[in-house]
């Protein structure tokens, strides 16, 4: 039997206690829990199948209150002693997708980022659309191609032609970028035909993670009017291994902007709130923008009932993120295009000047927030390294 | 024993033989094939348990020689006497989604189509797009609200502002229409990084259905800008039960009509080809339209090539649509919107004016196409009736 040992300043206390998909060599994924820098195998210390599966997913059908209820039992588990067969050093597992993704829905709900990019793309109109206030504006992305944080991503090629260009090119992307967003899952579903109001979030939503939702952007500008954006953003969106519960995340919660015009009824909450992470990017290890989620403009719960305000039905394993998350200072933007004002104004990552990413980059985003009784919590990073475009 | 009889004129003769996933009382979900009016219980015929699935994904992702090698069986099979306790009457089944929708991308391939649309959504522009003949415009849908043909389609609500209204309004869509497309089905998946080429698509597609992306025009029009198409399509996509083998379309090949300018070189296919299939449209039970699929611009090669020419993997069950079919005459538009130009040109439907679809209101897509030696092969029906708006 092992005592897990938790420094007092450890991210990954008991406020905190994240789930992911791990596997150890010899064994197949299955479903684990962070208590500091220690994985605990749950099928193995609770004796229960549904934590041996190679996803969250089959726990998260189970609903609300059986989270509730796992929480509380590994809160005992861990404050005594651990079976040793249940736990693995952080350092001696492989994290997985931590789960099956039904469907993949991204968001657009920063004023500074939309603003930022209605800039940047239609220099001469106003920068925000007439529906962006009315409605958190989102499309649905590729679900096949939502990969764990530490896959390479592999240059994507397609189709691009510059402002200056008279007909597009085939070619690898020059304008390769991130999106530091964050990402919502769903864990008890909703059927067709009944919309989920706001009030019933919590009960819908299982956790959090970090995401970085990789552009094309030179694909992206040629390809997305009027049908939105497709191969400029489906090669690859990498997500965080860890989901941290919104059990967990109860102290973050912070009221969101002010939303003027007073949104329509189905978008009305109580109590809007938005979350107090402080998102952090780094580009080949260096720290170049700090992205404040409570600066979002749209909240949670709104964009769970927008998703679903035509009766589209929701299932276990959606995926929704928030779309880049950029605060109003330039040093708290969360996309490179707007780091770098479409290439205009190059930025510096240690000592080398960079506007997109170059083969060989690296990019990892974090995020901590306030937990309980003052503590603070950690969510797991996303990290990515950029390979050279096929041949 | 049982020697099923196949009329000469049967559309579901032995050059068919289409997939379905069918009950009856007291038994689950497997697959069949359909035998002129009979259903034959693959299970059971073949004593193969991939058949004794809920969807036809296993099968399919056993890959092109197997998917060969069973229709050979499975004409060998009928040719003779079949178990009786395989062969049920097409009125004594019940069907259901036949696959596992994993991505879901629609496309807008018929030029006819995005050019009626260019004009009624931005009259005073190009109607089509700059990119519109360089590439397979498309976007990604809600897999998870793909739905078997016969299922009630409950009017969608939403914001929605029309051009003279200062604000929008939430409520029940005003515009809701109909999207006669032909779908395509990934059997055969392909690795992330990997793009499928057009010399692939036989190897990786194992059918085709009939698709209805039914529509809410008043909800795409406010949201659509800039991220495309969302809760205006998301309600509910309908597809036939029937899954025609693309085996069984060999002699419904022809040629695309002229691209021009040529498509860059990763969309060029020595024979381009599109589909000779004869779709029919009818509105409560009269007959409005019928579009012309061999006028689609972009072939089937040509979409699943580019949907994946950003190293996007694809998936067993991932279903792609053409997009609206429409031809160039008024009879051979594929939706409402075309047909009605805006509303503005009502339309006869059994006495009664129409523009949109009326509550009560039932739409049913079917085609035909030849097949060998002078047959004529049908795909199954879509069919959908709209409900009331939920109070």
């Amino acid at each position: 039997m092992t005592r897990i040992s938790i420094p007092a300043d450890s991210p990954y206390g008991l406020t905190n206690l994240p789930y992911a998909v791990f596997s150890t060599p010899g064994t197949a994924p299955r479903v684990g829990v962070r208590v500091a820098d220690t994985v605990v195998d749950l099928a193995v210390a609770l004796d229960d199948d549904v934590f041996a599966q190679p996803t969250l997913n089959a726990f998260m059908a189970q609903g609300h209150e059986r989270w509730v209820e796992v929480r509380e039992q590994i809160l005992d588990l861990v404050s005594d002693d651990v079976p040793d067969t249940a736990v693995h050093p952080i350092g001696a597992v492989t994290m997985h997708l931590p789960i099956e993704v039904a469907d993949y829905v991204d968001f657009y709900a920063s004023e500074h980022h939309a603003s930022n990019l209605g800039r940047l793309f239609r220099p001469d109109a106003e920068p925000l659309m007439p529906n962006w206030k009315h409605l958190p504006v989102g499309y649905h992305g590729r679900a096949g191609t939502v990969v764990p944080s530490g896959t390479d991503i592999v240059r994507p090629s397609g189709q691009r032609k510059a402002p200056d260009e008279t007909s597009p090119s085939y070619g690898p992307c020059r304008r390769l970028d991130i999106e530091a967003e964050v990402g919502f899952i769903v864990g008890s579903g909703s059927p067709l035909g009944t919309p989920v109001s706001v009030d019933e979030f919590d009960q819908r939503v299982f956790g959090v993670v970090l995401l970085n939702d990789w552009s094309a952007r030179d694909i992206q500008a040629w390809e997305y009017v009027p049908l939105g954006p497709f191969l400029g953003k489906s090669f690859a969106t990498s997500i965080s291994p860890w989901v941290v519960p919104l059990l967990a995340l109860e102290a973050a919660r912070v009221p969101t902007p002010p939303q003027d015009p007073e949104p329509l009824p189905y978008l009305r909450e109580k109590n809007p709130w938005g979350l107090d992470l402080d998102l952090v990017v780094e580009w080949n290890g260096q720290v170049v923008s700090r992205p404040p989620y409570r600066e979002m403009y749209w909240s949670p719960a709104q964009m769970l009932a927008h998703m679903t305000v035509n009766g589209a039905s929701s299932r276990t394993g959606d995926l929704f993120a928030s779309g880049t998350v950029s605060g109003p200072l330039k040093q708290e933007r969360g996309a490179f295009i707007e780091l770098s004002w479409g290439g205009k104004e190059p930025i510096e990552v240690n000592g080398e000047k960079r506007t997109f990413l170059e083969d060989g980059d690296e990019v990892a985003i974090s995020a901590t927030a306030p937990g309980p009784r003052g503590t603070r919590i950690a969510l797991g990073e996303v990290r990515g390294r950029v390979l050279p475009a096929n041949p």
